[in-house]
């Protein structure tokens, strides 16, 4: 795996602020763990009522709650709940989710597209008059809708300015339309990563076939992590899952894929705040510090703690060069 | 119920103006009388003439004379209505409702949108150039519908630009269009609820499932306003419907499900100026003040006045941090 | 009826200008007669050749002949058109009309969409570099076609903006589309008045049901006038009839409907150029000056002199508040 | 006929540029001779190889050739096609085409639409930096089609904003799209060119019924001049065709029907270089100088001389009022 | 074949800047050695792994590698791939490719559009804030395509835009969509060359009929030169074939069709390093240096080294007047 370099889209008046941005995002780790907050638009309340979910999880500061007290890496939401919220944890790095649509038309009724809430300059304003901790910008692009081209407009605009600022830019990646048979295609996947690439993005969200959960799966993934090349590949996480699963899953994928993070949100925030804390530091554990899936399934279990200095990581110096 | 914040969306030079505008539309209480005077496009000449429909409110101004003299929250209205009337009432505290459509095309032929009318640039100019009290902007949302990636654009950048001038955002949410099946149904308000927070707003007007008005629908209404968190939700008044059951569904909003405030159009200003006038105080005692329904049907006919000072209210600051 | 004000949207610095143009478009009456001179996109070459139609008419100075020497009260066409023949009226008062549509595409076929030629900026520049004499703008609505949302961006645009610059704003209010079934019904002529108000037009121009000329219809049209509000309501003209009947019809309209003016088109121009004289000069007698519909006839038979001054019309003042 | 005047979009401090652009134009003829070079995007090579078009002219130099050494009026064409040949005659008088399409999608399958290039902005800085000798601009407007409310928008502003520079303005003028019956419809062209007038064009080039080529067709078409009215009609030439009778149809149009000019294309490249020069001659002969078409196609077969100093025009100042 | 000349699109204090990045990106020949590298958009992850694709190609940075090794002409990609691996070789010339589509949805299923990715004002923004060798854009035209009309709106802006920056404007040509029978017409392909010349492009770069690979194609191809004029036919290399047969269509193309270079992606990176290097140098040493494509296999071969200064080729000098 070869060494993330400073892109030329970033100035060099900004290249400070970019390293600081990626220092931070990641932890000092090269490695993104991202949790997901953007799915009270994404999925209405489907993910927050409903049998086995427990009832505190209804109300929108159980994600900053989770976001104050776990030692997770970035918070990426829409900016009016972001704004609404970050009393709660100020310091925490924020990813500014820029689009968002709903889950009420089907896909198979017609093809998606995500518009653009905020144009770039507003969310520039906003991190300079807000004083938050923003360290990025996060766009959802469905290759192979009929709205693909739009959307290439929108996130090809989003990540060029950000980089002008300083700021990281992350892809959220769905193949996803009429002319799309199966999105869980780790070619297509592929594919959606090469794009990504040619987007500029710093990192990717993408899919991962949680359906066919082997070791065999893992080692085809590491065809997507190629064909992003410099552009760090997280996976989506997808269903609230089986933890044990779950968090092998995770480390399969850093480990064996060669993803560099995740992103995840119904495995950490479907649960009690306590609960929700100790799963989003066991998927620290294991994308940030390399713990075991074994060691990070303890934290979970509170059985252990989560201790970011004594992990096993190479440092962000020894991959990324500055 | 948690406290209510300054959204990081309003800049620190104009918190000062947020929380002023805050405290007019309030009336100090914290919750919302909305009086919803933008019916003229959306319902057409439906809702001023016919049976039982007296003649007087069929002039544009009898909204304003109504206004001028209840004791009213706010009253909203476009822009270019306002402009036309506001001398009869100079001193209420404006809502510019920023989009609008009629109802000539039939949900069923065709998804609604509901474009723009004016950009926020002329909205703040006319605040500006008017010396209106012009204490925040709304603007209807239709998720569900083709069209709202569209909406989404629009009003995410309303509302922003709205709290960078320290005015009030309130979104009306209603789930329409072909794909969907009940608007009524409580989950799919929570998720509107869950959408507005999102986006940002200080209020969502939303739906109510007036056709069950049982104690049960209201506390199953309380997914809704714990979705919404710290976007407050106020429910349409819908049809002119009986006073007496009319005051006790909104009792019911208020004390069971938690609901911050009404937006009421029709129950109001359907009836001859000073019946409209008592039930509009009618419905402040209910929504703002804390009387019983049967309080303040009693202010309907006219055995009782409405005393804001005497009311039980906890005050503003107690749940709304500066 | 209400006395009209000075709208809200009119900045401080300019209610001297407007007040001016008002009085300048009404003739110090309030009233507004329009020639209407937009038809040659509207109706392409079909007003203005055939039989009974005399040739003269076919030649487009023949409006602005008219206009320079009858006694109308303004002037409405679209810029290139008064751009290139204001030379020969360049005293009369113009209205800009902002937009036209041919008549080939047919209303069974797709729903209408008129759409902006100029932007206001450049119609605001065209008054100040022609020096012309332009006291407004006109823009066509219609509603309950698919592109309504799209008029209703353009049209509150418009309308605020001539606003802020002094210059009356007049809505062409149709209803119209697939979903319209007759668009004389007065309840939805009534509702389009309704929609006026709100976009803060100063005038509307709408269709009469000329099929049913009788005194019910002018009295049932008063529905359309209290719908409307402080916006002055003026009807069409329409095709070519009977002069007396015509101006009986008008008759009925301003002393019984209650409407403040007319737009005429085809009943003023389909005649040679002496006629067409004495019957805008009895237009602007019925609806100026108060004459009575027989003197009206008389003046179209050059039977009698339009005398402006003698005019038992109430003053500007008496009902327009400065 | 009437006097041409300069219209008030033009600017008092752009009248002399406009007045100067006018007679380069017309040679001082006020009758407009236009070499229409803009159709290789709407006809592709279809017009440039095959049966009996001699090879020379597949080159798009050829154009140019031409317009460097025949005596033409403008040649019109876009601006990449300019400013790649324009160093073969720099001093021709030039006309931006500002739209094109190709003839790909048959008008069967779908409206037409041609939408701008460039915006006027671009065009005024080419005239600027590049210092040809741009005197006008052109655009295509599709009247019927379902994209005709588009192009009226297009239309409307680039004939406003090159009157604001001093430029003149020339619109194709057709009637298409599934609406359309008949494209040669005199009465439907004559709607055309009412458009044209209203847009404020200074020529309006248009269909011309060739299919019926005699004496009463040109007088019918006196009604497509009269309704253009102080826009000056200029016809196509449309497909090659016998030299005499081009010539005759042309001088019919001119003395008959009254047009101001010509747009022609085929007719004159189609043709080695030499011949090419001679027809180009021929149609200013007869278009600009009042040359009989017995004359003009002697100046085609070589056996006379254009002479513009001898010809029987009356002067520009006769008819144009500066 | 004629000169070629600084275009006036160019102004005068940029013409040194044109004719500098025409000589870098011509290597001082006048012909352009393309190498093609945006097709992990165009074509997904098709092109990089599979049957017979060594894996290292898989990696994004094969291109680059190539790039910085090979003596290519100039390297085509879009500017977010660019700006992330350009450290690789940041003396390569470079064209900003401007759009992209990905191929997931099919031409028979819907016709296709390749949005602007970032406006010129981004990509001349990234030009002098990266320091990059970048010396033109590319943009891709579907005509034939339903949104024809809105890519010649972009491209003629970004072609305009780059020659006011002094910049190289290259244009991808097809004819696409459901019009369009037999996209390897070569009349038609003419037909797109014509199109080219007319939005002012200094390269068009065009499918060729590889499916008929003889001397007769070759010369029929002229027709597409012809029609080109002043602008530059470089034709596409498509997928890979036997490199003997390959060499000896490009020298076709060359030599006897008179294209002016060649844009070639898989024949060139479908191979190891080494051997992709070779196929490179091959390429440039028949389109640039005029070398036979018996000498140009050798150099494939690694039997042969190019060498640019014994080549054969006439000095730009001697086609392009300066």
């Amino acid at each position: 795996m070869e060494n993330i370099k400073v892109p030329y889209c970033v100035p060099k008046n900004k290249r400070a602020e970019y390293i600081k941005n990626w220092k931070i995002a990641t932890r000092g780790t090269g490695k993104l763990m991202m949790f997901a907050c953007d799915q009270k638009v994404e999925h209405l309340n489907d993910d927050f009522v409903g049998p086995g979910i427990p009832p505190e999880i209804a109300d929108p500061k159980h994600y900053f709650e989770i976001g104050k007290r776990a030692q997770i890496g970035v918070l990426a939401a829409q900016t009016g709940l972001i704004g609404r919220y970050a009393d709660i944890c100020p310091n925490v790095p924020f990813i500014i989710k820029a689009n968002s649509k709903t889950n009420i038309i089907k896909k198979t009724d017609r093809d998606p597209f995500s518009n653009r809430w905020l144009p770039m300059e507003d969310i520039i304003n906003f991190k300079k008059t807000s004083g938050l901790n923003i360290v990025g910008v996060g766009y959802t692009v469905y290759i192979g809708s009929q709205y693909e081209s739009e959307s290439f407009g929108q996130a090809a605009r989003i990540i060029y300015k950000a980089h002008q600022e300083g700021l990281l830019a992350v892809i959220w990646m769905y193949a996803r339309g009429h002319a799309v048979n199966n999105e869980e295609d780790i070619h297509l996947l592929a594919g959606g990563a090469g794009v990504a690439v040619c987007l500029g993005a710093d990192f990717v969200k993408l899919a991962y076939p949680y359906s066919k959960p082997t070791i065999e799966t893992a080692k085809k993934f590491q065809e997507v992590v190629n064909a992003a090349g410099r552009t760090s590949v997280i996976c989506i996480g997808g269903e609230k899952m089986a933890e044990k699963k779950f968090l092998q899953q995770l480390h399969n994928q850093i480990h064996i894929s060669g993803t560099r993070g995740a992103a995840i949100g119904r495995n950490i925030y479907q649960r009690p705040l306590e609960e929700a804390i100790r799963m989003a530091n066991a998927v620290s554990a294991v994308t940030l510090y390399n713990y075991s899936a074994e060691d990070a399934y303890k934290i979970f279990l509170g059985k252990k703690k989560l201790d970011a200095k004594k992990s096993k990581s190479k440092s962000l110096k020894s991959f990324f060069s500055f």
